[in-house]
């Protein structure tokens, strides 16, 4: 990608009224998000790819735990949640989303999907012979906080992975439960999050045993993962039954798994970071090389920037070009600010057939010629 | 995967209220969406896969055109929508998907982009040096149909991308235009879908042209795609400006985009089905290949089917097995439903080592022995 057919509005400073933490203040610096309204954010281009590569890692350690995707919608019919019995336990984060259609059917935007898994559970899931499965999604969800805070810590729409297991027996729950408790530590653990686990009240989730991930950082918030074992609470209001090998009816046995996906993008910045900026882990980096050409219009140096540019993509080595007229202190301030894994800077010493090679994180230089670059990053582990 | 570890609920008959198309019948049947209030779907496991499959077709041809990717918010204050003078112009399949938050500040659930991206644009580009630029995104739109219907094809809940150019001059978006125009072609062509365009009345939008892309099919909905030359009519509105060579402030010539991306499930289905069910074109088939065991509890025939389904991991190609405990009707039957381009059948003849390699679109029918399998279908060219 070149920077000029991009849109990667870094600024040198960001006014943040109300409380600043390094992560709220880098995502709106280094230009991943834009404020719409309190809470509500759009993800600009390098924001986006950020968040689809945190993504990706969660997906797969999801599939490798054996969960299915599928995805279930925002809007939701309130008459699901009288099921449950959870409709008169809503709070106003939920109920000021929730709204009458044109028809006079009452419908909310979920901020969880208990109700809507379990409705499909129990239309689609007959037989114990169908069972164990978990079910997984990674969808957009709402909740009008009161108190929006720390950018995407806390937002009113944010992006959940949610994931939902079905057992026989509780013996099978805890197997589920397992399964998942282990994908969060490897995906964490992969995200280079620092993290502890506590136990913790299932509250209206209505269960009997939980567990919370809790990221490190100086931001206040930060709940990254939760688990609950939920038993049969919800497949019992809600009358989500199977068959079992004697031909009884017997509830689903459920656990329900949750990672705040958009949330993460905070918690790895805030584990991620030095005083000029981001940092980004190789798994979640939207490139892996920042090229960084100090006089772009000058023929050595395009020439030789655009050799490495090429090679890089020919390697599928995913490359950002800095090929804007700017200063060589704007450019290095900006590339140290977004956080891009290797730099490399092309200036006087062209005309030698040299380089200088950066990597991030170590704040190492190393000289080389131009052509040992895409070998020297292929050489680095890949996570 | 395992049918057993999966969820693909196919029916063997479905009842549909209201009008009936071969794709509502077909997405039901074959187990893609189920319902969850009028107009409101969840994608099941393989109508996900589908989906994510016809999306990745439109982010690379937006990629290849230049496009960048973003992504913005559901929700959106209306303030915005007054700047624009729409606000007052919205019809009831809008208003009554908007509320008051807890602050009673007004916001609605987006059913287009045009002002959230004009204000990003007027924040974010400065200067004719940041143009042209095309942005997209692939993201959730909401819409309170006044009558929702043939399923996926007219719904209240559904997958859009939609393309915001942005340009100097009228030469500019003709370019832009005209490129975006040739990714549609790529697209609707690579999804095997069959299409005419239109210009259209360009209504609502405000611009001065526009084209409609048309699927062909039984269901009388299906516009599939919409280009418009929007000029300055949002920009100026919104006072969108950028710098010119000479430093003077004018206003961007735009340019919108749209595609139907859960709408295109429909339309490929519409485009490729017999009387028997789907017939996944190779770029959307979420499985190239479908294994069908005849008996899986029978030792001879387990071995060759988990070595076919070993081999077609190991060679990255994606495989559904139907390891259940069913009738040789039923398998064939739900194999020919879903639609998954290349079958293969093990059964009696396993002992000889031979299977049935069967193409689900010209139904031919191929005696091989096991290991040929893989290599056969790598043959076939991918798209």
């Amino acid at each position: 990608m070149l920077w000029t057919n991009y849109l990667l509005p870094t600024q040198k400073e960001v006014r943040i009224e109300g409380e600043d933490t390094a992560s709220l203040r880098l995502t709106l610096q280094a230009g991943l998000i834009r404020q719409l309204a309190s809470g509500i954010y759009t993800f600009l281009p390098f924001g986006l790819a950020v968040l689809r590569r945190i993504e990706d890692v969660v997906r797969e350690e999801m599939n490798r735990a054996g969960a299915v995707e599928l995805l279930m919608p925002a809007l939701q019919p309130t008459s699901l949640w009288k099921e449950s019995d959870r409709y008169q336990l809503l709070g106003k984060d939920i109920v000021s989303f929730s709204f009458k259609d044109r028809h006079d059917r009452e419908l909310l935007l979920g901020p969880t999907h208990e109700e809507v898994i379990v409705d499909v559970a129990r239309h689609e899931i007959l037989s114990y012979r169908q069972l164990p499965i978990t079910l997984y999604q990674i969808q957009t969800k709402f909740r009008d906080e009161m108190r929006p805070r720390f950018g995407l810590v806390r937002g009113r729409e944010f992006l959940m992975k949610d994931a939902y297991s079905f057992d026989t027996d509780t013996d099978g729950l805890d197997v589920s439960y397992q399964k998942m408790s282990e994908a969060y530590h490897r995906i964490f653990r992969r995200l280079r999050i620092k993290y502890h686990t506590d136990q913790a009240d299932s509250g209206a989730m209505g269960g009997k045993f939980s567990e919370e991930f809790v990221a490190e950082g100086e931001c206040p918030e930060l709940e990254i993962g939760h688990l609950f074992k939920l038993g049969t609470a919800y497949s019992e209001k809600m009358r989500a039954v199977f068959l079992d090998e004697q031909g009884r009816q017997r509830p689903f046995v459920m656990g329900c798994y949750g990672i705040g996906v958009s949330r993460l993008i905070a918690a790895v910045i805030e584990n991620n970071f030095d005083a000029d900026g981001i940092i980004w882990p190789i798994p979640v980096a939207p490139f892996r090389l920042h090229l960084i050409p100090l006089n772009y219009g000058q023929p050595n140096i395009k020439a030789m920037a655009d050799r490495i540019y090429q090679s890089a993509l020919e390697a599928g080595l995913p490359v950002l070009m800095d090929n804007r007229d700017r200063s060589a202190g704007e450019k290095f301030k900006d590339a140290d600010l977004v956080g891009i894994p290797y730099q490399v800077v092309i200036g006087k010493r062209a005309v030698e057939g040299k380089i200088d090679f950066r990597i991030r994180r170590t704040r190492e230089q190393i000289t080389m010629a131009p052509e040992e670059v895409v070998a020297k990053i292929l050489a680095f582990p890949a996570e």
